[in-house]
Parts: structure tokens; sequence; C-alpha cells
């Protein structure tokens, strides 16, 4: 059965939110105040992917990282630049990011409001160690 | 190896642009002016999933549509509709929505803009002939 979750915030709002979506706190070693939210997940019955809504916060960055599943990450908010392999990468909103099997990785929010993506990756991902931090 | 596909409308333009994505017609019976472009997918090397974006122009409406795997939505753009089973909800941005299999379904842009969205789709279901509308 299908499922829906309305954002509520105003259409000009720094971020998303959803008030039917607990929100988990992502912080990191590097950064306070991360945010994760699933949209479409084992909640709702999701069968191959996980499709979650991540805001950092201004100066913020997530965890340097490397993992064996990928993902799909699109920019929704703000401004940032990723880090893949040994290259960072200016981003913001709209941009598309895929980060491979096993290649370093890490996002920062460099302006003045929080960078805000949508992350999506494999079902079979959720719940592996390598899935805890905002990737 | 990852890949970014930058996104080079301005930041309040009623839709994205993608330049390095081919663009493709996703118009149906129903609606002309449906576009598809693919964020990350076996172009990029995706193995899970792939991650899709589609305007659907004023008035217009996917495909109705029902299929065997799932999808997760999330509106970046507009105004709309979802419909899932015999129930239409009406949608904007940021709002996510999750189809499960074999649910009835079909969007549709309200407002005066275009209706943006971001879908996700299964990797097996890429190429299959169920993908081959918007959903």
């Amino acid at each position: 059965m299908g499922a829906i979750h309305k954002q509520s915030s105003g259409v000009n709002s720094p971020s998303w939110s959803y008030p039917t979506v607990p929100l988990s706190d992502y912080s990191t070693a590097a950064s306070a105040g991360i945010t994760k939210q699933v949209l479409t997940g084992i909640a709702e019955g999701a069968a191959d992917f996980i499709v979650r809504y991540f805001t950092i916060p201004p100066g913020g960055k997530s965890a340097f990282d490397q993992h064996r599943h990928q993902h799909g990450v699109v920019i929704t908010h703000g401004t940032g630049r990723v880090l893949l392999g040994e290259q960072w990468h200016d981003l913001s909103a709209g941009d598309a990011v895929f980060i491979d099997t096993d290649e370093i990785h890490q996002l920062e929010a460099t302006g003045a409001a929080p960078l805000g993506f949508i992350c999506v990756i494999p079902r079979w991902a959720e719940g592996d160690s390598c899935a805890a931090s905002v990737k």
C-alpha cells in the first residue's frame, strides 16, 4: 500500500520538514546538527531501495566515509561540496551525485544555509553498519 | 567511479536542467511534453536503483499505470496530485510518495508551472516494459 509524507515548510524555506517522519540525529565526529529522515523505507514497505532526506548545518560536514553500497544524491537546498575520491566538487540545488561502491566521500555545507539533499541507498544496506553515517 | 550532473537553471527556475544528461520525451496518450532524465543510472554504473528526474507540463498527467516494481517519488517543483489506488492526494514541493508494487497510480500537474519530481525505481526494472512510462 502506498504512503505519502507531506512536507510542511513553505516553498522558500531553507529546508524541508516532515511531521509524519521521525527525525534522527546523524551528527558525526566532524559535525553536530546533521539530520536524517527516511521518506520511503522499511516502514513503508520498501523492497529495493530507501529514499532519505538529510540536512547538514552551515559549516558542517558528513563523516569521511567509504561503503560497499552506492548512493544516489540530489541536492535540494543550499550550497556545498562533495569529496569523491581525492577531488572536491561544488554543489547547489538540483545537482545529482552518483557515489560508487567503495568510493571515499564526504559532503560539506559551505553556504549560510543548511545543505539539504535526497540520498538513496539500496534496501540491503539499510541497517548495515556502513549505513549508519550520512555518506 | 562517481559522477556528478550539474543542474544549470537558476535557483528560482520552475524546473531543473541537466546539460550532461540526455532528455527523453515521456509523453503519454494522456499528455504531451513530459520529460525524463536519468540522473544516476546504468550509464553511471548503478547496481541497485535508478534515480530519474521528470517534468510534467501544466495540466498534463502521466500514464494511468500499474507496475510490479515500487517507486519512491519526491516532488521538487510545482503543484500536482497523485492517484494511489482510487484516491487522489494533493502534492507540492518536498512531498514524498511511496508507490507500492502493483498499485494503480498517476501523477498530474495541477498548477501554472510544471510538476517536477525525482522518481526512483529498482535497477532491475530499468528497461522493463513497465518502466517505459512516467509512473
